[in-house]
C-alpha cells in the first residue's frame, strides 16, 4: 500500500532512486573488508596539522567574518587564488569568472538547474561519471553517449552524436572516474573544434588533472580552447565550462569546489545557488584559502603525487600477478582508479556478492553507462588501501575472478 | 541582442531573476551607511574561542575522519544531538528523523525538489520568507497566501485557501521572518486541525525559536502535532516537517541547519542531496557537535537572547520617539526583525533611495509578498547593529519618512 507520502512527491523523484550500487556499498563499510569501492582519498595525507594551524588563525585573525554569512560568489581571495593559480595554466580569467561551490557534485547540480529542460539530451562519454547522471537526471536530462577508449572519448563518434542537439557536452579529459583514461591531445583538439562548428559548450570536469603519475601533463581543454583562434593572444574564450575541487588535493571533507565560466553564466549559477544554499560555507573558504596560500598546495600535491603514483604501481604489478588472463584493465596515469573488464558473460555485480564473502570490494561498472551495458566491467579505487589491503586484496579478488570462470566453464 | 547562452538557459530560470531588492541592497554594504537590510546575527557574540578550541580537539582527535568524505545523511553523533534536544521540547523522534543540511536554505530546496511539480501550489503566509518563495519559483511552484496580522496567519482565511489544493503549508510560527510576528497557541491548534482535515502536510521553519526575549514559549507545531491525539503517547506523527538551523544560535558561516521529517521523507531527501551536494562538510557538523555539546550551546543563546533582547528594546524605544505617527510597527517578542508599515500612498523603494542618501538601509516589504501586494512595508533587523547605530539610523529613518510625508502633504 503507498503511503499518503508517495501520492506527494514530485515527477522528477522517479529518477531519483538511490541505486542498487549504493546498497551493495553499504555492505562493504564494514570494517573487515577491504574496499576498492569507493573513490575517496587517503585520509594519511591529508594536512591535518596545517589545517589545525589555519582554523587558529582564520579564527584569531578574522572570527568575526568566518563565522557570518557572505556572498554567493564566494570569498574573493580564494577567486582571485583561482584565477592566478588558473593563468600559470594559461586561462586567463578574473574572479568575475569563478563561482565557488559547495563541493563541484554543486556545481553538477546548479549547472543542471539552469541548463537542463526535461528531455534535454546531454552528450556524454560512456561510462561516465555516476554522479553526473545523478543530479541530471532530477532535471529531466536525456543522455547521448560516445563511447570510450584508451585515448578517452572516441570522438570518430562525435559528430554523429553532435546531431541530435545536446544542450552540452560533458566530459572528463583526466583519468576519467570510471575508467581512469585520459582524453588524448589530438581528440582534445578534434571535440574543441567540433564543439565550435555545432555550436554546443563543453563542460569539463577535472577534479584529478594535478594528479598524474607518469606522462606529461597536457593542456586542459579549456586552455586550448583559449589558443584556438591563433591569431589572437590567449584568452577565455568561453565556450568552455570548467569545473575543478579542492577534493582530491586538499581534503573532500570541506566541500570545497569551484567553476570556471563566463561572468553572464556564473551570474545564472549564482542566482540558482542563492536558492540551492546562499552561499558555500564561509569558514571553509577562508580555511582552505589559509591553507593554500604561500607554495603549500603545490608542495602537498607532489606528496599525493608520490603515495597514489606507488599505490597504482603496486595495483597494476599485483593485477598482473592475481588476475586470469580473461581479464583485462586500463593503465591509469593518474587518478584514482583502474577500470577491469571482465569476459562478456560474467556480470560484476554478481562478482562483487561473491567478492564480499571473500572481503574484498569494488563498484559494479553498469551503473556508469547511462544508456546501458557494461555489465561486465568494474571500477576498482587504489587511492584508499594501505599496500598490504592492496596485495591481500586484489589477491582475493583474482581468485573470485578465477573461481566465476572456472565455474562458467564447468 | 541575445548572447548564445540566453537560448541555452532551462526555462525555471526565467523565475529565478535575481530581485531588484538584491541589487539595493548591495548598495547598503557600503561601510558607512547603518544597514538594517540584511538578517545577519551579531558576530560580537559569536562564540569565537569555543570554536577555535573545538577545531584543534576536533583536528587531534579526529583529523582524518573531519577532513573525509561522510554519509549524505549527516554525522551521526550530531542526529543524535538533535534528537535529544528535541525530545526536551516533547518531539520523540530518531536519528532516522534528522538529516543535515548545508545551511535550512538547502532543506527549502530539498523539499522543492522532492515535492513541487510545475504549477503545484503551496500555502504560505503573506508576507512570507524570500528565499523560501526563490528557492520554490525554481521547482515553478504557485503560491497560495494567507494574511499575516500580530497573531501570525490568520486562519480565518486558512480553510479557504486549503481548498485550492496545495502541496503542503509553509509557516514560520516564531517571530517570523519578515515580519516578526508569532503564531498564537489557538492558531497553532487550528492550523493543526485543518490540516489534519484536508490531508495537507505542514512544513514549519523555526530558526528563531529559541531567540525569545519576553512572554513564554509556545510549542511548536511538531509538538502540538505529536499531543494531537491526546489518547496516546506523544510520539512524532509525522504530518509536520520541521527544519531549523545553528545559523541563528551558533553562527551562519557555517552552513548547517537540518530537518526532522518521517524516515520515509528523509530517505527522498537524502537522495536529492546526494545529487545536490554528496553530503555536508564533515568537518563542520564535527566542530559544531564539539561547540554544542556539554551544554555550552544552551548558555550561549542566554547570551543572545540578552544582547539581541537589548538591542531590540532600544530600537522600539527609539521608533517611538522619532518615527512619525503615520507609521505603524510591530512588537516581536523575539528573533531579528520589526516590521514597519508607511501610509499606503507611501512606497518603501522610493523612500529606501531618499534613506541610502541620508546613509540608513532597511528592506523594502514588496518582494516578501508573492502574490503581491505590500508596497508600502518594510523589514528592519535589529540584531546586527550597535546601541549606537541603532539610535543614529532610527533618527535618520525618522526623518527620512517625515520628509516623504511632508512632500506627500505638500
Amino acid at each position: 500500500m503507498k503511503t499518503p507520502w508517495e501520492y506527494r512527491y514530485a515527477q522528477r523523484t522517479q529518477r531519483m532512486e538511490s541505486s542498487a550500487i549504493r546498497e551493495l556499498l553499504k555492505l562493504t563499510e564494514q570494517p573487515d573488508i577491504i574496499s576498492f569501492g569507493g573513490g575517496l582519498p587517503a585520509p594519511d595525507v591529508f594536512p591535518v596539522e596545517e589545517f589545525n594551524a589555519a582554523c587558529d588563525r582564520v579564527l584569531r585573525n578574522h572570527g568575526a567574518m568566518a563565522l557570518q554569512y557572505s556572498t554567493t560568489e564566494g570569498f574573493l581571495p580564494l577567486r582571485e587564488m583561482i584565477a592566478r593559480h588558473s593563468a600559470r595554466y594559461g586561462i586567463k580569467i578574473t574572479p568575475d569568472n569563478v563561482l565557488i561551490t559547495s563541493g563541484s557534485q554543486q556545481a553538477l547540480d546548479l549547472l543542471g538547474k539552469i541548463f537542463i529542460d526535461p528531455g534535454d539530451r546531454i552528450l556524454v562519454e560512456s561510462p561516465t561519471y555516476l554522479a553526473a547522471i545523478q543530479a541530471w537526471n532530477a532535471y529531466g536530462a536525456e543522455f547521448i553517449t560516445v563511447p570510450m577508449d584508451s585515448d578517452g572519448m572516441n570522438t570518430d563518434y562525435l559528430e554523429e552524436a553532435l546531431r541530435a542537439g545536446p544542450k552540452f557536452i560533458y566530459v572528463l579529459p583526466n583519468f576519467q572516474n570510471p575508467t581512469g583514461e585520459t582524453l588524448s591531445l589530438e581528440r582534445r583538439r578534434k571535440l574543441l573544434a567540433l564543439a565550435d562548428q555545432y555550436g554546443v559548450p563543453i563542460v569539463e570536469d577535472d577534479p584529478y588533472g594535478q594528479l598524474r603519475y607518469e606522462g606529461d601533463h597536457l593542456p586542459s581543454i579549456v586552455v586550448l580552447d583559449s589558443q584556438f583562434r591563433d591569431d589572437t593572444t590567449p584568452c577565455y574564450r568561453g565556450n568552455v565550462i570548467y569545473l575543478s575541487t579542492f577534493s582530491k588535493t586538499l581534503a573532500p571533507g570541506l566541500r570545497l569546489g569551484w567553476v570556471v565560466a563566463p561572468p553572464e553564466v556564473i551570474s545564472k549559477l549564482v542566482q540558482a545557488k542563492q536558492g540551492a544554499d546562499l552561499h558555500t560555507a564561509t569558514f571553509n573558504q577562508l580555511v582552505a584559502f589559509e591553507v593554500a596560500r604561500g607554495g603549500f598546495l603545490d608542495r602537498h600535491i607532489h606528496t599525493i603525487r608520490d603515495v597514489y603514483g606507488r599505490r597504482r604501481n603496486l595495483m597494476m604489478t599485483a593485477m598482473e600477478r592475481e588476475f586470469p588472463s580473461e581479464v583485462s584493465w586500463t593503465h591509469p596515469q593518474g587518478g584514482l582508479f583502474i577500470w577491469g573488464t571482465l569476459p562478456t558473460y560474467m556480470d560484476a555485480k554478481d562478482l562483487l556478492k561473491t567478492c564480499l564473502e571473500r572481503k574484498v570490494a569494488f563498484v559494479p561498472g553498469e551503473p556508469f553507462h547511462p544508456t546501458g551495458g557494461g555489465k561486465n566491467t568494474m571500477r576498482i579505487n587504489f587511492s584508499n588501501a594501505t599496500h598490504d589491503e592492496i596485495e591481500l586484496g586484489i589477491r582475493r579478488l583474482g581468485i573470485s575472478i578465477g573461481e566465476k570462470l572456472a565455474r562458467q566453464i564447468a
